[in-house]
C-alpha cells in the first residue's frame, strides 16, 4: 500500500508525489481520505507561503477539512473499527495545559493542527489522527458533507458565542463558505432574520437559496443605510467597515463576533457606540467541542452542506482546486477527492 | 357597546353575563378579544376553586392566553393604533422592584396577572392591557396562533434555561400543550433529538406529528429502561418519577428544567446523581422577555401552534371548553372565541 | 423652606441661586442633600458645555453622586421614613421598555439621569427622587461615602463584566476615581493581583495606598514592557494605547472591559490578537443593580471610599470644586457639601 | 532510599509499612510529602471500607490533601525543578474525553484520583504525580496550607457555582472543614454576609473566628425561624433539612449549591418553591481549574487555612489522625506529617 499527497513546495508550487505510508500510533487511526474541502487558508498558503506568523518553511501538505474511512487501528484504539466512515477534527491539543483544562482547547499553544506549519494536512490518500478526533458519520451523510463539518464548526462556534435565544435577528457580513455556514447555523439555532452581505452577487444568490432572509449587495446598498436593527453580528469578511457598520446596527446589549481576519491585524471600531450600547465583542479562533453538534445539525437537514460545494477535483488536480476560488467568482467551496 | 364575560362564581359554576365595558387607562389599550386558549390552570380553578395559595374568593374571569384587535387607545398610548391585531402578555409587573430591575420580572411580587385572583382574565369580549404588553401579530398569523404565543412562551423560556447549543438531545416529559410546545421550541433552537414521554397515546401521536423524534409511552416502556443519554431535560408533567428518571438520563454537566408542578410541592430527587454529574436544576415560573422571540418563531413556521388546537367554543360555551380536557382524552388545547 | 442650587449657565459660568423647592410626586421622596461628588462629566460640562450629543442648552444643575436625608415623603411612598439617610441612584429608567424588562435598565432610552441635559442634578440643597432609587445608608457610613456609592457602582459594574473567579490578575488602566474604585472592587471580589497604571505619580501613590499590588507610571515604564499576564483588563483612561496594550497583556480567554471614553469615539484595537486569544471586549455604560452590593462592600470595609476624597466645598464654592481637578494634580475627588 | 506508607487493609485496620519507592513516569515528578490533611472521605473509608460505589478491595493508601517537595523529575518534565515546594491536585483526568475537552475534567470517567480505590493516596513518604498537577507554593505558604489548597478548592468551586456578584448574602450550612473554607472563599469573593450553621458549638466558634458574620446553632435556633434572606446557599452538611430550609431562605433567582452528600442519595426538596422563585440548584463534584486561584487567595491572606488545623500526627500515627474527628468534637482538620 502506498500513500500519495499534494505537497506545497513554495508559493504557487504544488506537486503530487508518493509519500511514506503513515503508521498510526497506539491511540491513532489511519484514515483513507475520501473528501477534503479547500479553505481560504489553504489558498492563502498557496499564494503567499504564509499566514501571519505561520510560514511554510519545509514542504507542507495542505487541507484540513476532511472525511474518509478508517483503514487501520492503532494498538490501543477502542472507539472505532476498520471501515467506519469518519470526519476528522483537524486540531489535536495537548489535553493538559491551562487552556485545555478550561475547555478552550482551541487556544492550546501545543495543538497539532492539520496544514498549519509544520504539521501536514489531508490532501493525501491516507492520514493518521488520534481516535478521539475522528467522529463517526451518520448513514446518509456524504463524504463532502463529512468534510464540511469542519467549516460548519466555525460557523456553529461563532453562533454559540452570539448566544442566540430564539427569534433572533442576525447579520452575517461576508458570504464566503464560513459566512454562509454561519448563517445556516444561526437559522438552525433559532434565528428568524438572517441578513447576509457581500459584493459578489453569485455568493449572495447562493446565500439566498440556502436560507438568508435578506441578501444585501453592499457594493450598491451600503449596510449603514439598510436600517437594520440586529441582535447579533457575525463578521466573516475581515473588512473593518463591516465590523463598524455591524456594531452600529446592533441593539443595546447585542453581541458582535469577529470571525473574518483583517490582514493588518488592527481594526478601528466605534468604541463609543460599543460602550453606550454595552455591546460585547467576542473574538473567535477555530472552535471547541462543536463536532457532535455540527454533525447532528447537518444530519438532521437543518444545515445544507452540499449546497455550498461548487467543484470537485481529483488529488492530481489539487492545484486547480486551490486556484478555483480566485479564477471563478462563482466558486464557493472546491472539494478534493483523493480517492477519485 | 357592551361587554360580556364568562365568570367563575365557584367550583364548576361558570356564567356568561354582561359586564361593564372596561375603560383603558392612559397607557392602556382596549382589546376586542378574538381567541383565548384554555390552560390547565383555568381548568384547575374551575374544578377546585384554587391553585395552591391562589384562591378564587370573588367571581373571577378566567383565561390568559389571548389575542384580539385593538378597539380603543388610552390617552397616552404611542405604540399601537386602533385595528392592530395583537397578542397579550398577560402579566404586567410593577417595573420598579428588585426583580423587575434585574430582568426577572416574572418574579415580581406585584405583578397583575390575568385570571389569577383577584385579577380578571380574557374570557370576555373586551379587556384592557398596558400598551407595552400587547404585541403586534404578523400578517398571516391566525387569532388562535396569536393566543398560543402565551404557552409557547413557557416552552421557549424553559428552552432558554436549558441553554441549548445546537445538535442537542432533549427529553421532554409530559406531552400536554406545554410539553409539546417546549419540544417544538427545543427543535427550533437547534435540538436534533427530541424525545417526549406521556401515557396518553393520542398526545404522543400529536407530538410525533409535530416533530418529536421519539415518543415514548411510559405506561408500557419505562423511561429508565429506554437507554437515553440527554443534554437537557424539560420536565412538564409534574410527576416526581419523571424528574428523577430524567435526571438519571442526563449526561454529566446536563441541565434539568422544572416546568410541571407536582401538587405536593415536595419532590424527592436523586441528589447524589445530581452532584456526581454536576447537573443543574432550574426552576421556571412563567417567562420573561419571550414574546417577540416566540412570535418570530411561530411566524417563521418553526413552531406549529395551530397543530395543537383540538376544539373551538363560542364564549357562551366557555364552560364546555373548560371541561373538554377532562372529558376527551384527545383534547389538547380548547380555544374560546368570544367574538364568534 | 427655600431651595438653593449651583446652576451652570454656560461654559465656565456657575451661579449659586435660590430655586423653587421641589415637591415630591406620589412615589417620590424629597432629599436634603448632604454630600455630592464632583465627577469628570461635571467638569466636562463646566468646561465645554456638552459631552458628545448631550448639550447644555438651558441652565442646568450638575452633580449626580449624592447622599442626604429624607425630608418629606410623597403620598404613596412606603419604603422610607423622614429622617432616613440615603444614597441616590441618579438614573430613573422607564421600567417598561425592552431594555428595562431585560434587566439592562442602564440602557433605557427614556431614563431620567441627574445632571444630564435637560435633567437637573444634585448640586442643590434639596432634590426629589423616586423612592426605589433612594437606598438606606448603614449606620457608620458617612455622607461622603454615601455619595461615592455612585462611582463605586461604575467600578463594581465593570468588575461584574470582568467575571472574576477568585485569585484573578487584574489590570486597571487609569488611576482616576473610577480606576481606583474599580481596582478596589476587583480586590473585594477576589482579585489577588491588581496592577494600576497612570502618568500621575500622586494618583498612583493613592492607588498603592488603597490596595494596588503594583502601580505603574507608564510615562516612564511602558505597559507593553511590563511583562504582565492578566485575566482581566478594566480600561478606565479612555486612552486608545491603554486598551491596545491591555489586550496584548490578556491571557487566552481573558476579558477586556471598556470604561474610559476616548473623545473621538473610534479606537483601533489589535483585532488579530483579540481573535487568536478569543478575548471578549465588553462595553460598559453606567451600571445596573449595583447599589445594594456597592453599599454592602463599602459598609464592610472592603472598599475604602473616604480614601479617595481630596477636598470639601460648601455649595457656594461649587465652581471651585469643579475646577479642583484641573488646578491640582493631587486632586482625585472633590466633594460639595450643600448643607455646610 | 525507601518509601513508607499508612495502608488501609480493611475497616479500622491501618498499618504503616515499607513500600516500593515509586518511579516517576516521563511527565511525572516524585514528591516527598510534607503534609497531608485528613478528609471526611478518608475517615469514611477507614470506618466503612467504602463510599457508595467505591469499595476498598485491595490494601489502599488514603490521603488526597497533600503538599511536599519535588525529589526527582521524570525524563520529560519541564515545569518543575528538584526542591520545588508544591501542592498536589490529586485527580489526574484523561485529558481527551468529552468532559475533559469541555473543561469539566472533574467529571472525567477515567480520572485517577488519590485515595479513591484502586488509586493510592498520599499517606506516604513519597508519591508521584503528573507535573501539570503539581503547583508551586509561594514562599511563606506553609506545608499545611499547601495541603489544604485541596479542600479550599472545593469551597472555591462551590462559590464559583454560586456566581457571587459582590455584596452577596451567603448561607453555608455545615461548619466542617469544607463549610468553613467555602464560607471563607465566599467572603474572599465579595460576600458581605456569611451565615454558617451547625450543631457543634466548637465548630461554630471557629467559623466565627474565621469570618462568619453570623454563626447559628440550629440545634437551638432552627434555620427556618432565623428570618434570613440569602442570595446563595452552599449546602455542606449533607442533611436534607438544611437543603430544604436553605432553599426557602433564598431570594427569587437565587442559587443553591449542593456540596454535602446525603448518604441515602435521595433528597426531598421544596420543588414548588424552587419553581416559583426560579431557584437554580447546582450539584458540585470535586472541582476544576481551582488550584491557581485557591493558592493566590490563600497566599494573599484572604483565606486563613492554618486556622482550621486542629492537630498534627506523624505518619506512624495516621490511624489516630483518622480517628480524631470522631473522638474529639473540637477536631476540625487533622494533618499527617510523613516527614516528621
Amino acid at each position: 500500500m502506498q500513500n500519495q499527497a499534494a505537497i506545497l513546495y513554495g508559493v504557487r508550487d504544488v506537486r503530487v508525489e508518493e509519500t511514506p505510508m503513515p503508521e498510526p500510533g497506539p491511540r491513532e487511526v489511519l484514515v483513507e481520505i475520501a473528501s477534503v474541502g479547500v479553505c481560504g487558508s489553504d489558498m492563502h498558503y498557496y499564494e503567499h507561503g504564509q499566514i501571519g506568523p505561520f510560514v511554510v518553511r519545509a514542504p507542507l501538505i495542505l487541507g484540513h477539512e476532511s472525511s474518509g474511512v478508517i483503514a487501520k487501528l492503532g494498538t490501543e484504539v477502542s472507539k472505532h473499527s476498520v471501515g467506519d466512515r469518519v470526519t476528522i477534527e483537524p486540531g489535536v491539543p495537548c489535553g493538559r495545559c491551562r487552556e485545555c483544562r478550561s475547555g478552550r482547547y482551541n487556544l492550546c499553544q501545543d495543538v497539532r493542527f492539520f496544514a498549519t506549519p509544520p504539521i501536514d494536512g489531508a490532501f493525501a490518500r491516507y492520514v493518521t489522527v488520534h481516535e478521539d478526533f475522528a467522529f463517526r458519520l451518520p448513514d446518509g451523510m456524504s463524504d463532502d458533507e463529512g468534510a464540511l463539518i469542519e467549516p460548519l464548526s466555525v460557523g456553529l462556534w461563532a453562533c454559540r458565542k452570539a448566544n442566540l435565544q430564539g427569534g433572533d435577528r442576525v447579520l452575517v457580513t461576508g458570504a464566503g463558505p464560513i459566512g454562509i455556514l454561519a448563517m445556516q447555523a444561526a437559522l438552525a439555532l433559532g434565528a428568524t432574520e438572517a441578513t447576509i452581505t457581500d459584493v459578489n452577487p453569485q455568493r449572495l444568490e447562493m446565500a439566498r437559496r440556502l436560507g438568508a432572509t435578506r441578501a444585501l449587495n453592499v457594493a450598491g446598498e451600503p449596510l449603514a443605510e439598510a436600517g437594520l436593527e440586529i441582535d447579533a453580528l457575525i463578521e466573516c469578511s475581515g473588512i473593518p467597515s463591516a465590523m463598524a457598520d455591524g456594531i452600529h446596527a446592533l441593539r443595546p446589549g447585542g453581541i458582535a463576533v469577529a470571525v473574518g481576519l483583517d490582514p493588518s491585524g488592527e481594526v478601528s471600531i466605534p468604541m463609543a457606540t460599543l460602550q453606550t450600547k454595552e455591546i460585547t465583542l467576542s473574538g473567535v479562533f477555530r472552535y471547541a467541542n462543536t463536532y457532535p453538534g455540527a454533525i447532528a445539525l447537518a444530519a438532521s437537514g437543518r444545515v445544507n452542506l452540499a449546497g455550498i460545494v461548487t467543484g470537485h477535483y481529483p488529488l492530481e488536480q489539487a492545484e486547480e482546486a486551490l486556484q478555483a476560488g480566485r479564477k471563478d467568482p462563482a466558486s464557493v467551496k472546491a472539494m478534493v477527492r483523493p480517492g477519485a
